[in-house]
Parts: structure tokens; C-alpha cells; sequence
């Protein structure tokens, strides 16, 4: 049994809810659905879940809100009225508006989770109601009622593990089963929402819950690109890369499969496809937990991404000190810092982290690893941007480092940091951030063509 | 002023301290000496230190140790003799040997550290009544009387920040000074010896202490090879290095210099040369604080260690969890452990230590690391050799990576780890431990004389 998963491009108009109709109907195997808001219809269209955050802020701001939640009720309007439906959901989208607004005034945080799950819950229950009305026995499955419990810290939701044995459950039924992604439920009652990109991630967790054979995640793209296309013109598309493959890639810019969304599968071994709804015939890139390596797939992918900072420590004999870099570690977590690697040499130690995480706090930062580590010389450096080289088997063949280093020197980029062999599918590379896009570029040349970019 | 120190097979015999003493007399400003235990005088004799252990061992045991003792008596009557000096000092000798076996006979390691001390002191004693006959007006100082105030743990003394101002104190006297090496003096009254080969620590201390110019230290090399000439032939002397080049040289295998000597005149800035008794025309290695690059230095020298032992730790989201490397580290603390390298991935990490780090606790840490950490993958690495790229300003210059994976590349090894970036003097790699004489002759032939070894 397969569990498909659309985007919020795949389902922002009726004619996309028909080809996705077409593509869930066409297999007896495809039983479970999970639908996404409906995403833009053109390049300066709104996203619904967008609408309903500003519905959301004008409520908690007593801001007169009608002419608002009009224009998301419109949004459903355009649908039902270009499949013909009944216009008797508009008036129930209309109250469930209105109720989660009275009910939750006094809980903002609790009211912003319950509002923006209005744009895949009522998707949901449209696309339900037309496949049934098309004569196939189709159900609209909530959260709720589908067993996805989760934690109650609002728009953090992580799934309960005592969820799993519910879901599997969803096996029993016979129909079609059209469930909305984003959010779950906790042992509170409340809706709680999934980081952002979260269906995903209920896609995910249904798909483990019901041991899928395949999770079908359909987007707006024919599977995963080698490489970031705004940077390489019509880059390669990945045929099948691994679990970890995706994550290290996820890490350092790849955006097009939400990272947490792996976790679940990751652990019962489960099949992920990237499929394109408007192209249901390509092939798209499997994601495996295995994949046999040839000579031409060493290097699944490339990526790279620029926030990135890094704290550098000097300290005479500091691998003699047994606790420094514990010491030095604390610091980190008194503020609550997760920092991303941690090259060290005999008498240093670099602390890689995203940005974000020291922003604001980073003069706090330095002067308590100066009062507490004792340290001989501290020093920061924002300008630091991650080039990834991913690729499974890549540390059993001889030469992978030398090549690439080389394509990156012919392009005249300095290397700040190299870190390989902690992970064995991974070559980090520190360098400038005005070399990140030429970075990318001189690699990928020379990884899939052969080609050195000479500078 | 000069501080001048001259290691054991420099003074050996009657022949090599009448060299010690023409290189000392000859320039004014060569005030202190700090002399080791008579060294090896053939290639199968013993140092006086082992045979100071060997007696330390019958006494201990209550073996009878007269023929012991003789053995050392004699090794300082043959230079007693040569020297045509009066065997007063013989007596001495014995006298002194026989007290501290009786006075210390139930404190065992306070009884090692003061035995083996006679080594030097014995020497120093000799070598000033020799050098002052010779009508060069010459004292010795014992290290008490000099200022060399340590830490009270048997074998592993600490000099006392106190110390250096009585050190300083040594600037006073007029005559030449002969300070015996390796050993201080605890609060408590008791003869403290360095960690072995602690002469150097001495000679560095009392250059620190006085202030030096220079700090000369004599040895049977004219100064200190750009790599291990057991695998090199005839490898290039270095001409200037650099405190930290040398002291990351040391950490692989480069056992020339003791490298905890560095750290007193690292704080200074005073400069250490090292020289060779048998062609002290020859211009030596000066260690600088800063050395002037150009194309032909870049490198300083290349060297590869093998004990080496790598845990492997695989957890997924790994840098999402604030706090867990610490967790991991903490192991490490309970045991004890220090570990030199800690690469890392998103879901990896990898600690790199040395074997004896680990040796015997091996099975426990790691269960206490799966206890505790709650880890998805758990391995262990014996195989690793270490091989150290060192140069101050290799990391200016574009194509250094390139270059050096390429020669390594070429000889057909396969790098386990790289780790460049948290020093920015030198590049690390992780290597088979089969693949270490290799990797150091490739590497060598193409840093310094740019050819290529093809397998």
C-alpha cells in the first residue's frame, strides 16, 4: 500500500485536484492522501496558509477581519464552483473560522495553530467529498481520528511515539482516505502544528504508521536536482540517493524534501519517491535506505549555503587539558547553541554553527568562553559558507579528495576548513561566501562533466 | 645571555665534554649549561639513566645492588679518569647513592626520582670542577639552589610560576653555570624528575627564568629534519621553524625537541636554536616565534604517528540536539581520556585519540558511551595512523589541499579523515596504518622536490 503525499502547488486549483484525482485513482494501490493548502495558482498569487495568518493577526489585533476571511473563503469558492460541488462546505469553512476565533481568543499561540491548519483540513475535506461524488468511495480522515497525536508546544508538534500503533489502524478501511497534512493533536486537545513544510512530515509519519511499501511525496519538480538550479542550468536529476545522502545534502540548502520528514522513515526503512504531479510519468528520485554505487552516481549531490559562522579557540597544549572541549562546550549550551561541526587541531578548536544561532547573543558568547576556558586567543569569522560533496562510497575510492580539491583550486577558491571522515559520504569544505555560487559550479563541472573551470 | 643545553650523548665521555666545554668557552655569552646523564658512547652501551633505574630496582627489591652501583661508579671514573681529575668526587658519587637508598627505601617513587636525578646531577658536579681546574671560573647549581621549585607528583614535575623570580636571580653570579637537567625540587623537599627527556624542559625553564637571548640546544643532529630520515634518506634540515610548527611536528612523531620545553618559551618569545655538538659550525634549526615565508618554505616538514585509535558515533539529528557532544565528552572526562581530534558530521562524530588513551578501558567507554548517549552506531578504529602537513601560511596559499591529496592520490592511499581549518599551519589526514611510510615518502618527494610517487 502506497501513501501519497501533494504539495500545495498540486492542489491550489481544480484542475490540479483533478490531474492529482487522476494520478490517486489510476492506482488501487495509492489508499491514503495527504493534501497540503492550496499553494500559489500563479508566480504572484498568496498562499492560502499566508491568508490565514493575516486572518490570524488582524482577529488577535481586533482588526475588523470579515473582508479577510472572505477572500479565503473565495479561495474555496474558486474550487467547489470550477468541480461543480455543492457550495453547502463554504458555509461550514465559514463557522469553523468563526468558532476556532471566539473559542480562542484569549490563547493566541493556541488560535494561530488552529487557524493555519484550516488550509490543508479544509482541502482535505473538498478533495474527500469530490472523489466520492466522482462515484469512488473516498473519506476524509482527521488528524484526530487518524491517531496523529503529538507534543503541545504550539507550532512544534513532534509526533508521540504511542501514535503509531493508532494509525496502523487506517489499514482497516476500505475507501480511499484523504487525510490533511501540517498538524496533529495533543493529549490537550489542542491543534498543533508541524514546523513549517510539515506535511511532509504527516506524510511521513502515516506512511510509517501503515508500513507503506512506498511514501509518494508529488511536488512541482521531476524528483531532486544534483545541484541548486539557480545556480547550474537544468542541473541532472538524482535517480535514487539514500537517507543519509538527503540529509547531508538537506543540510546545506536542499530544500525540495523537509528534512525532520526523514527521521520516521528512516528508522523502518520505507521507500520515498520525489514525483512531479504535472509529469507523473517521470521517474523522479527514489529516496533508499540502500543504493548500489557505479562509477558514474559516486557523488549523489552538491549543495551549499552561506549563513554560517565559526568561533576559532587557541590554546597552548589544549590536548593535554582532559575537559577543555567540554568546558568550551558548555558555554554553548548555557545559551543553547547546536553548532554543526567542530574541526579541531593539537592547539585549536573551530566551532561551526548556522548564524542564527549566535545572532544577537554573540558578544555574551565570546566573553563566557573567555572567563571560563581560559583561553589564549578567540576569534569569529561570518563569513563562512558550507560547500557539501555527498555521496555514498565516496570514501572507498582513491582520489575523491584530490579531485575535488582540485576543481576548487583551478577556480582560484581558498579552502578555510576541510572536514572529511566523520561522516563517511560527506566532504565539507569552508570558503568564502562570494565563492559559494563559483564553488558550486567548478565542482559540479567537474564531478558529472569532467570539466575544470579555469579562473 | 645564552642558555646552553647539551643532551646525553653530547656528554657521554671525556671526549665529548672537552667539545661541550670549547663550544661553551669560546663565546662569553654562553653563561649557563644545563647538562644531561652521560648518553650512550657506542651504539650497544647503556645510558646512565637505565643503569640508575636498574639500581633503583635491586634496591627496591632488596636484591643486593653493589655491582649496580660499581657499574655506575665506573661509567664516571672512566671520564674522571680520561679527564685526568682528582677521584674525590668518586666518593662522593657513592656516598650519595647510598644515602638516598637509605633514607627512601620506604618511599619508593620518592626513592626513583631522586636515584635517577644523579644521572644528571652526578655530571653537572663533574663537569664544573673539570671546566673551573681548567681556570674558567665555573659553579654548579643544583637545581634547588637555582629556583626550580615543582609540583610534589613523583615523575611528573610542573615548575611553580613562582620559580622564575629566583631564576631571574641567576644573572647575578659571574662565573659559568652548570645546572644537572630533568629534575626539580617539591615544597616539600623532594627530588622531582620531568617527564623523560625532561632536560629540555629544564634548559627552557632557566631561559625563561634568566631572560635568555637564545636558548642553544646541543644534540647529535645538526638540527631538525623536514622528516623522519628512518624513512627519508638524507632528509633536508629545516632552517627556521616556527613555536607552532614545531610543536604540531612534535604531536606526529617528531621527537627531537620535547615538546612541553616549548611552553615556557612560547609565553617569552625567546628563541631556541638546536645545534649539533660534533659540527657546531653547522647553522642548526632556530624555533621562532614568527619565521619570513616564501615559495620555497611553505612547508616546514611532514610527519606521520601510528598509535592512533578512532571511536566512530552515528546518531541521526545529532546537531539538533544541544548538548550531546558534550554528553559524549563526558564519557571521556570520567576515564580520563584526552583525545586530540574530534571531527564531525551532521549525524556523525568521530574522536581520535591515542591508543594507550584507551588501551585496557577500551570495552567500557564504549559501553558507557551507549549507555549514556543513547547512539545510533558505535565503532572503533585501530587502525589509524596520523600523517601532519605542517607550514605556517599554507592555508594563503590556493591549491594547497589540491596539491597535497593529489601526491597521496597518486601513491594510491586512501584518506580515512582530513582535517583542515581549526589550525590553520597544518592539514591532517587519517590513514592506514600500513599506508604511514608511504604516505610521508610521497608526500615528501612532492612538497619538496614536486615529483609524483605512482603505485
Amino acid at each position: 500500500m502506497k501513501v501519497a503525499k501533494f504539495g500545495g502547488s498540486s492542489v491550489s486549483n481544480a484542475k490540479q485536484i483533478k490531474k492529482v484525482l487522476k494520478i490517486v485513482n489510476e492506482d488501487p494501490e495509492r489508499k491514503i492522501i495527504i493534501v497540503s493548502a492550496p499553494g500559489k495558482r500563479s508566480k504572484d498569487d498568496i498562499k492560502t496558509t499566508d491568508l490565514l495568518i493575516r486572518l490570524y493577526e488582524k482577529a488577535i489585533n481586533n482588526i475588523d477581519y470579515q473582508h479577510k476571511k472572505q477572500e479565503i473563503i473565495q479561495r474555496y469558492a474558486d474550487i467547489v464552483d470550477e468541480l461543480d460541488m455543492d457550495r453547502d462546505i463554504l458555509d461550514t469553512i465559514d463557522h469553523t473560522l468563526e468558532h476556532y476565533i471566539h473559542e480562542l481568543k484569549d490563547k493566541p499561540s493556541r488560535l494561530y495553530d488552529a487557524i493555519v491548519s484550516c488550509g490543508e483540513d479544509f482541502n482535505a475535506q473538498l478533495i474527500a467529498t469530490y472523489n466520492n461524488s466522482q462515484g469512488i468511495p473516498t473519506r476524509y480522515i482527521s488528524p484526530k481520528e487518524a491517531g496523529i497525536w503529538v507534543t503541545d508546544l504550539p507550532k512544534q508538534a513532534q509526533i508521540l511515539d504511542s501514535s503509531y500503533e493508532q494509525i496502523y489502524k487506517l489499514n482497516d478501511y476500505k475507501e480511499k482516505l484523504i487525510i490533511p497534512g501540517f498538524f496533529g493533536v495533543s493529549k490537550h486537545n489542542f491543534i498543533v502544528t508541524f514546523p513549517r513544510g510539515g506535511s511532509d512530515i504527516t506524510g511521513a509519519i502515516i506512511a510509517r504508521g501503515v508500513r507503506a511499501s512506498l511514501y509518494e511525496n508529488f511536488t512541482d519538480v521531476s524528483g531532486i536536482y544534483k545541484a541548486n538550479p539557480n545556480i547550474i542550468k537544468d542541473p541532472e536529476i538524482i535517480e535514487e540517493i539514500t537517507y543519509r545522502e538527503m540529509r547531508e545534502l538537506s543540510y546545506a540548502g536542499f530544500s525540495v524534501f523537509h528534512d525532520e520528514a526523514l527521521q520516521p522513515l528512516h528508522k523502518d526503512r520505507i521507500p520515498v519517491v520525489i514525483k512531479n504531479t504535472n509529469r507523473p510519468e517521470d521517474k523522479g528520485t527514489y529516496i533508499l535506505h540502500d543504493r548500489e554505487i557505479n562509477s558514474k552516481n559516486v557523488i549523489s549531490g552538491i549543495s551549499c549555503d552561506k549563513d554560517f559562522t565559526v568561533i576559532n579557540i587557541k590554546k597552548y597544549l589544549m590536548n593535554r587539558q582532559v575537559g577543555f572541549t567540554r568546558k568550551v562546550l558548555g558555554v554553548f549550551e548555557d545559551y543553547n547553541i547546536s553548532f554543526d561541526h567542530m574541526p579541531s587541531g593539537i592547539d585549536n578548536i573551530s566551532i561551526v554553527m548556522r548564524s542564527n544561532q549566535i545572532k544577537n547573543i554573540e558578544s555574551r558568547v565570546l566573553n563566557d568562553i573567555q572567563k571560563h576556558c581560559d583561553v589564549d586567543e578567540l576569534s569569529i569569522d561570518h563569513d563562512l559558507a558550507i560547500l557539501m560533496i555527498v555521496g555514498e562510497g565516496m570514501n572507498r575510492v582513491v582520489g575523491t579528495a584530490s579531485k575535488i580539491t582540485h576543481a576548487l583550486a583551478e577556480s582560484n577558491i581558498n579552502l578555510k576548513m576541510i572536514n572529511q571522515g566523520a561522516s563517511e559520504i560527506s566532504m565539507m569544505f569552508g570558503i568564502k561566501v562570494e565563492d559559494a555560487e563559483k564553488a558550486v559550479r567548478s565542482t559540479y563541472e567537474f564531478c558529472y562533466h569532467g570539466v575544470c573551470i579555469k579562473e
